[in-house]
């Protein structure tokens, strides 16, 4: 047996306000007057000035709103490593991302591609990486996902959704301030929680599993059984504790693998644009087939939460739609492999995705 | 308020067997055939050829065995650094601990002092080190210390026993194979391990705490009592899920700090050379004042476990002795901080503490 030798993030600060320290964070890192550092900002934060005035511009830094109605995209990314790579003079001194999961995996793109030829499109896979990023920092505004964390950055491409998986990937710094999530609307808090507690549902359920990713799975899934299911948290400390919950969730999957409802989302995210958390929830509503207790739980939280999720998603598609959805998905091997085992082609067939996708 | 930002250990591997994938992490960090691997291997194994044959071997590359019946001492290491020194035409590739705390807190302070001037006895204090270390990796054979994910390197000195805590003392690499802990006799699983519970009972209970400590420090807490009172695991599981909780144990004390016992347990050490492990436990069995809870529990698994502590220590020094030992552990400013408060001198007295340390 061969095992990963994972890359962590060399350097967390963790409490309320720390953002205010980016400043003295990003200093020693600064190459020169002429090399600058470019913050990837949610577009959500464009008129905010409390985010605004904290980020230390100086020379020709610039910031880059992203917007975040769609999921990251290949050519979204190579449009942004062009036009970084046109307006400076030098190669920037850093990749600050400022945002959800989106804007995380931009950064993280970004930062890889300012050093790679040709498109991000060309690295979506295992380990096809072979330039150092440049230095680039996470700091995250919702909390849920993990991408703060991961080694992973997903994005969708002319013909799939796939992470840049690689040991160059994981931020070089991540600042964790719970404050910055207090504005998250109500829904998207939900979903993108959610996003963890299914990481931590598919982990600890998973074939792949181990003591590594089982501790941080269990310390994630209790930190989200006390935001979201038990609840006697006043608002700061939900918001310490789901920021928690995301990192631990996102180590958990170091060393195991989501499962069915990533594999699945990803499906309705290729076809339909689906964003990855409340994609992740439409599908997991319909997976008691396979995770029987983390979906009623989830439906307890849903209701507790007063969570209405979409339905009819899949209503009107064609065969071919049904198929490009189903391909997608099936083509997650090692997500099926980790929650069906290595045979999982014997049970998880096109007949029986396509049943589960026409509830939804 | 201002937080630290901590460095983390950038890369891990975890897994049963994982110490034979040494050879291929080590190979890309070879710098040249002139630049040897040191291998610092805890000297139990000195006859062991189950651990010697899979250490990777090459060129120049040395074993340089370590007694390991006494705490780290900053002369030890100064020899150490001396030793490599001469003997290398070139700056080693990299330090190699393999071994519990006494060999990790080595070979992490042997990689400092090869790329700074002067004793290792100059750095100890907090963030004194100037220069980045040499790659260094740390493999742990006995879970408990945390020393594996620490940033400190703790040494007794001419003048103190304090850490070399610095943004460069972390390992660059940690290798977690509980296999390896196989061989740990009894009673030195028990301290070790207790080293781990204490660390969790004075990081929780301090008034340090937030939500990033308390998420490593509860889950590192869990493990334990899973390892050592509640204990329904195989060999193999107990094996595994100490290890983790040694990590998360030590990753609690990032933001935290430990408290009452380690302050006291330095004292005793530096006066007779106690080992850390059961130094903090013949502190810890006396107090309940302090942390009433956890010392009950302690008081359990010593009774489950039949760990007989060791009485009488105290018996025969002289005041000049007590006041060695008091002025050591009061010195431990951040220690009791964290544990009592800012006020912390208003309650612990040296009348108090001789009083404690007469009972042990």
């Amino acid at each position: 047996m061969k095992y990963k030798n994972f890359p962590m993030v060399p350097k967390v600060v963790f409490g309320r306000g720390c953002f205010s320290q980016l400043d003295e964070i990003l200093m020693p890192k600064r190459k020169s007057d002429e090399a600058p550092f470019i913050f990837l900002v949610d577009d959500v934060f464009e008129n905010d000035n409390w985010i605004l005035s904290r980020i230390p511009l100086l020379f020709n830094d610039q910031i880059i709103f992203i917007p975040t109605d769609e999921e990251p995209k290949t050519d979204q990314v190579d449009a942004l490593v062009e036009k970084i790579r046109q307006d400076a003079t030098q190669m920037p001194s850093g990749i600050i991302g400022i945002g959800g999961g989106t804007v995380m995996d931009i950064a993280k793109a970004v930062s890889i591609m300012l050093t790679s030829q040709g498109s991000s499109a060309d690295y979506q896979g295992w380990d096809l990486v072979k330039n150092e990023a440049i230095y680039h920092v996470g700091i995250p505004t919702i909390s849920g996902t993990g991408a703060e964390v991961s080694r992973t950055t997903v994005l969708t491409g002319p013909d799939k959704k796939l992470g840049i998986n690689s040991d160059y990937t994981p931020f070089d710094q991540v600042v964790l301030d719970p404050e910055l999530t207090k504005g998250v609307p109500k829904d998207q808090w939900f979903y993108t929680g959610m996003d963890c507690y299914i990481h931590c549902i598919e982990s600890l359920n998973g074939t792949y599993l181990n003591a590594f990713s089982q501790s941080y799975g269990e310390k994630a899934q209790e930190l989200c059984d006390e935001v979201f299911y038990n609840g006697n948290l006043t608002t700061e400390e939900a918001q310490d504790k789901l920021m928690m919950a995301s990192w631990h969730g996102g180590m958990s999957i170091a060393y195991s693998q989501v499962g069915v409802a990533h594999a699945m989302s990803y499906g309705l995210s290729y076809l339909l644009g689906t964003k990855h958390g409340i994609g992740n929830c439409i599908v997991f509503d319909h997976l008691e087939g396979f995770y029987p207790e983390g979906v009623a739980q989830f439906k307890k939280m849903k209701e507790k939460h007063g969570i209405v999720l979409p339905t009819g998603l899949c209503a009107n598609l064609t065969d071919a739609d049904f198929d490009t959805m189903i391909n997608v998905s099936m083509g997650m091997d090692p997500l099926w492999e980790n929650a069906c085992g290595k045979n999982w082609k014997d049970t998880i067939t096109p007949e029986k995705l396509r049943s589960l996708y026409e509830k939804m």
